[in-house]
């Protein structure tokens, strides 16, 4: 498959970006490798990856604990720590193998370890394939909330190599086909229709979904790298939707939910209020809405949560001058920016999800 | 004076930079100012700065404790807690007011809040004053590790206020003078001339150096913005200065030392090591070493110091594969870069300083 260019670096695909890494490693040639995993990647990626890689400098492993509640500054102090004690310098090169949380606190790792390190993406989940590829966030959560702290710093390229997904399980999965839903519904109804018939990565060409999931991206980032503007279409579903991931994440008494499954509820509420404020087809709502449970099944979110997950609206970075920003849409691919949208037309809509 | 352009923005001196900034904030509008001092700053610094402030948006002043050991990620935790409680968004801007651990650490604050936020520095000591305005590091301290994690990111602009040299104390304006005579001896002898007269604020006309230092700075990291080349310049006496600091920071029973009083011992140490290797002219080093201590006294280095000194150079930044990078001079405004010294000549070059 055609690589894709993005802001100064390439995205390759399956067998051709193990060459394109070999080349270079052997170019630049870094003093140190440390590839950082989780105990997931370890386990089931690296041994396939280390197979194909080419290099005579020393090799360092580094591993972190699975899962988002480790995706914070503490486990950043960790590593921080663990590079200076392994002799890491600035011409070290940093291999993030893993899904988003690997990539996007290895990112920031890297970028701003001595000023900044250079650094390879390789990511194995479908989530951060189609969504961290292109586009140069990296950061990692403040308590509850979202990469709150992070930056723009773009990799020397991306590695996506399709059968790291046998590793994940079908849960892992749908959480990326969430993503790929957002860019049919938002930017290319094809994707969307595409999309409807997945069941299992087995009736779908999923290389060329990703592949086109990323290129939707990069357009769109390479637009807008500092978004500013178009790259918030990016965002639809996800003002809900980390709102209600992050208080699935702080609630004691729920169960954590997949990225993909909490912006599947944003996007479902989300065209329920572009139906009220901008005329979504109602038809096409219906569909969203039947596809994405049929797909998710139904999160319970009870009266008493509403409040709470309102509340973490506030903190959501679109926001400015106290407002909370929507990326709402007229129709498929007519996206609408900085719509402000009343308390009670959010409760309506998380009632309609749960109707 | 006339402004200095940096890489994207500018560098404003005296009653000019106020203008300057009032002007800034009419055009960008920003939804909240948040202004961080430490107590010092607090109490000398703000009231001034205030005055001279016009901005109809909310302000708010964020106090830390003043001091290099605070210069850590520990309180970045806090000031990203507190941004986040008092509801910084993407269109805050901050207004880093005090010394290096003020700007660095501010800088790199507000650049990894939400992805970055924009901020403007108004350096208050002489020593950020002439170190920190260009060249757009931020960072913070990891342990005792100097500035271990940061990263390359520029203000909106630079106030230069000669004014508030009144505010700190000679030792804290040796302390800066430090650096002008590093800009002497590495890249204009007439900096270095202008600073042998120095004994107090009265002595010389400050506003000029302060003005030379920034522009040589300021010219060097423009040509060579990611420390690739000319500019390692700016590491003369940082090597053995910045392993001594570190040194005094992290012992129990030493008294900690100035950036300056550290970088002093280092200029001598590493102008003693040129003249072995590279035949600096022995009458200069003479010259410099009694200029140089007849300022900053003599710190008692003993000969048990010297192991774990030695240790703490192997965490220096400019290091690769495993090697310590000198920076070293053949004669006043020549410099050698990426020198390998032997341990027996250090050692040789702390025995010089202390004879």
């Amino acid at each position: 498959m055609q690589p894709i260019l993005s802001d100064g670096y390439s995205i390759y695909f399956n067998s051709d970006s193990y060459i394109k890494m070999n080349e270079y490693l052997l170019e630049h040639k870094p003093t140190k490798l440390f590839i950082l995993v989780d105990q997931n990647t370890h386990e089931l990626c690296y041994p396939k990856f280390i197979q194909l890689l080419e290099i005579t400098a020393t090799i360092e492993v580094i591993e972190i604990e699975a899962g988002e509640k480790h995706k914070n500054i503490e486990t950043c102090i960790s590593l921080w720590n663990i590079l200076t004690e392994l002799g890491a310098d600035r011409k070290s090169l940093m291999i993030n193998l893993g899904g988003g949380v690997i990539t996007d606190m290895g990112g920031f790792v890297a970028s701003t370890f001595k000023r900044g390190i250079k650094f390879i993406n390789i990511p194995t989940t479908l989530l951060s394939m189609v969504d961290a590829s292109a586009g140069g966030k990296t950061g990692v959560d403040l308590g509850v909330l979202k990469n709150q702290i992070g930056l723009f710093s773009n990799p020397e390229m991306v590695l996506i190599d399709s059968k790291y997904l046998t590793t994940i399980s079908e849960r892992e999965i749908r959480s990326g086909m969430a993503e790929i839903i957002k860019y049919g519904l938002t930017y290319d109804v094809k994707v969307w229709d595409e999309s409807k018939v997945f069941n299992s990565l087995e009736n779908i060409d999923i290389d060329s979904l990703i592949h086109r999931s990323i290129s939707i991206k990069n357009e769109v980032v390479i637009k807008d790298p500092k978004e500013n503007g178009v790259r918030k279409i990016l965002n639809f579903g996800h003002t809900l939707g980390h709102a209600i991931e992050s208080y699935h994440l702080e609630s004691k008494d729920k169960e954590n939910l997949t990225h993909g499954e909490a912006i599947a509820i944003g996007m479902i509420t989300e065209t329920y209020i572009s139906s009220k404020l901008y005329n979504f087809p109602k038809e096409i709502l219906e569909e969203i809405k039947g596809k994405i449970v049929s797909l998710f099944g139904k999160v319970q979110i009870e009266q008493t949560d509403y409040a709470p997950i309102i509340d973490l609206l506030k903190h959501d970075k679109k926001n400015t001058n106290g407002n909370v920003n929507f990326v709402l849409l007229s129709n498929l691919e007519k996206v609408k920016f900085d719509c402000q949208v009343s308390e009670d037309l959010i409760i309506e809509s998380l009632d309609y999800y749960q109707s």
